[in-house]
């Protein structure tokens, strides 16, 4: 199991809740995909500016998947647009 | 119910498994703290170097007991001579 964290700062001035808008249809076409366990939107309790992803996935191939899907090759281009910067790590757990 | 993402970048040289000792001890301890729904230790898929714990707790209240336990006020310092940076983000779930 891979778990991602995808950790995005919005541009001064972009409206938060139009990210959001675009970022849930995002979430709600992911969740249907096949090894996809988690995948939860978040705001940074003190920052909302900062919009992350927590994410759940059975191994890197659905991973992959994913980023070639359509939703993603539309909506994420519109995404990075609005965003100062985005940090993606993929991490395997430690035992 | 809140998430915390800490994300910490070990400094150049530091041996992974040395540094892997001392933040197991913070799990075993801190999982059995009121509260605490999911606390678990991660390294990057591309840089051991970076070392992230992913955290589910129930509010903000236990989170403020966790930093203030023995086994952190023990431990953390020690865990951080051995970073170049951390990186740490408490989110709330969005709908």
């Amino acid at each position: 199991m891979i778990r991602v964290v995808c950790k995005a700062k919005l541009k001064p001035g972009v409206n938060v809740e139009e990210y959001l808008i675009l970022a849930r249809k995002v979430v709600t076409e992911t969740r249907k995909e096949k090894g996809c366990i988690m995948y939860t939107l978040h705001e940074d309790v003190k920052d909302p500016s900062i919009i992350t992803t927590i994410e759940e996935w059975e191994n890197e191939e659905v991973i992959n998947q994913h980023n070639k899907s359509e939703h993603c090759m539309k909506i994420v281009p519109e995404l990075r647009k609005l965003r100062e910067s985005t940090e993606i790590n993929n991490y395997r757990e430690v035992k």
